[in-house]
């Protein structure tokens, strides 16, 4: 049964062992409350995972110890697993889909893991981890559902308690619900007048659902960018506790979080995944009631992110930003066009990144030509100068 | 002049302003070396440059507060001067050439600072600042060249002494020098026995040719992606500083410290700046010497950089991790040929993010075209996999 004990317990054995992560003051978040981080982005491994692994790890007898751990996850919970087998002396075994990324691979066996690659989806690596569990008595680590992991998770809640005074709400990520059910068992069990929000992404509301129904409810699809927190389904301890504690659960959209993500970099200096943005997302889209004038932490969960992924948020950035453009302008096909526009461009300061030139398309006269052009620029008035411009000179820009 | 008094007088009046920024240990950057990071990106504003804005500006008497300050940058040093000067409820005049981004001159005034846009470049801006100081009264706020501001800087050598046990090596960017005067003076007054290492990048070597020459070298041009530490020339004080107490100064290349950013990134979930990131690049790149067994320190000084070089750097690290690819492949003009690719690229999970089909071009048959790919690979192995298997099915890849 989880207690408060076994969390102050946690917290003492994973002392030695994690970083016990800083609470960063974000007042550009919003100007109408006081909006806090709780930097898990920072913690070793990139994520808050390791916290609960350890704890679960520690707790095993010898003879557990001595036969090893077995895990299935392609992410965050593989690096918290192995880094904590690894740490505690013993054995761990993660498996994986076989289309999993090198990079996740290299990273799980890095921090010490032996990693069996399973071939199919993450259903069908999961069904293997079972079967191995069965077979040798490896110690199956779930990734969630399981009361010393939540516990291990709850630390969080006591070092919100010790790092920052007068808090009022705190806002946590959702996907299988143990982190959740930790902190706010942690901080409910302190203080009770605390509020605790859970956040989810839209594309995958299990925990959402199920308090809506009342009962546990299995999704069929998921789909969200923030993949940390793509659970079909609440564990059956962590829905327990989410009812029980937690003073709400919202949603929001792959765009929401996007924009959270870039914000973190710009404002904070931070990379935060998507699973882990999901809070300050929450917060900036006015999801959390009554927080005005309060003290609200926001816990950044994890920083793991691909840098494919990162790559097209930013570009989503600059886009809204005016910080690329694209351009399409019609010319007519006779020579010195291009020099024309490329001397308004080099006037205006816009740096040109790419050029395509095409003869006749459908959708011009016969003898014009299509001249696309991306464009490094300052903001949207600057593309505005630049557009301006070229039409004023006699350039005909199609397609904006 | 520049005493420990005077540091440790300027870390009591930053106390309740500035963030005492964390130490987080990158074991990852070196294996051979405990690599620590001093994370001043993390500091209000994003940047160190606060320090020592706050503590100059605290130190003026009545009346020079009553007239307020100015300042020339387009940087970080405007931003903390902003701050500084509103933190301490007195009005100050930024001066930047006109061109400078919206962003910045926004983030500027978002501090309280006015903003003066003058016609020209940098040294443009300068020249009105001085004239605005000598006309109004204004005090200036020089970004390196005061004792003031190096003693606020050096408040982050006391910092780290207080924070990490056994310190050996310190690393810290240099552009002007006054953030290493600082630290270098508070460490080696403290204990000489730690070795102090300045970096600059190797397009603005200002302070390693003047150690070299030694006397104040002033370059004719510089040229780097670090733009927080492009200074043309050392100030008198900060060279005397830096020639007396640090070890050596050495220089990073762009490559390297966008390398340095990027291992921030995935490593640390830390955005540094080119500036910031130079002293993690030395380290990397072995610039620095007897580090082995040793504990490092790398000042990461700041996280300013700009949405479109951070993009610029990552698709770089995506290009040299195999994360992307472009194919170009030479097709007989017949239907059914795209198909035929598109069935081998889904087959191997490339993710196409773009494509361009063009006819005739001269390095071609007259009768062939040139279908041009974009695609989201996991690796460079990935990569191999799917020219391969390209290859195998008859299809001709040109151009790689």
């Amino acid at each position: 049964m989880l207690t408060l004990d076994k969390i102050y317990h946690a917290s003492y054995v994973l002392q030695s062992v994690i970083r016990k992560t800083d609470i960063i003051h974000a007042p550009k978040i919003r100007k109408d409350a006081n909006v806090y981080l709780k930097t898990e982005n920072l913690q070793i491994t990139g994520s808050f995972k390791v916290r609960g692994a350890y704890y679960k790890i520690s707790q095993l007898n010898d003879e557990e110890k001595a036969k090893g751990v077995i895990a299935c996850s392609a992410g965050n919970h593989a690096q918290g697993v192995a880094l904590a087998a690894t740490k505690n002396g013993i054995k761990s075994l993660i498996c994986l889909p076989d289309g999993a990324p090198i990079s996740k691979v290299e990273a799980t066996k890095g921090y010490g893991a032996e990693v069996c690659l399973v071939p199919g989806v993450y259903d069908d690596a999961y069904q293997k981890a079972r079967e191995l569990e069965k077979e040798k008595g490896y110690t199956f680590v779930h990734p969630f559902d399981d009361e010393d992991v939540i516990a291990g998770q709850g630390t969080i809640g006591l070092e919100i308690l010790q790092q920052l005074r007068d808090v009022d709400v705190v806002v946590v990520p959702v996907g299988g619900g143990g982190l959740i059910s930790g902190v706010a068992f942690a901080l409910k069990s302190l203080d009770p007048r605390i509020r605790v929000y859970g956040v989810q992404a839209s594309g995958a509301p299990s925990m959402v659902q199920s308090l809506e129904m009342d009962e546990i409810v299995c999704l069929d699809k998921v789909s969200t960018v923030a993949d940390g927190i793509k659970v079909k389904e609440p564990g059956e301890n962590t829905f327990k506790y989410v009812r029980q504690y937690v003073d709400g659960v919202v949603t929001v959209t792959d765009d929401e979080v996007s924009t959270a993500i870039l914000t973190l970099i710009e404002q904070q200096k931070l990379i935060a995944e998507g699973a882990g943005a999901v809070s300050v997302a929450a917060v900036m889209f006015d999801k959390i009631p009554d927080i005005e004038g309060k003290n609200v932490v926001c816990l950044v969960s994890g920083g793991n992110i691909d840098v494919t992924i990162l790559s097209r948020v930013i570009k989503r950035g600059q886009l809204k930003m005016g910080c690329i453009d694209t351009l399409a302008i019609q010319l007519e096909d006779k020579p010195g066009q291009l020099k024309g526009v490329s001397a308004i461009l080099a006037d205006l300061g816009g740096n040109v990144v790419s050029i395509h030139h095409e003869r006749a398309s459908e959708d011009s006269d016969i003898t014009d030509t299509i001249l696309r052009i991306g464009l490094e620029t300052r903001d949207h008035e600057h593309i505005r100068q630049i557009h301006q411009a070229l039409t004023d000179a006699g350039f005909k820009i199609v397609n904006k």
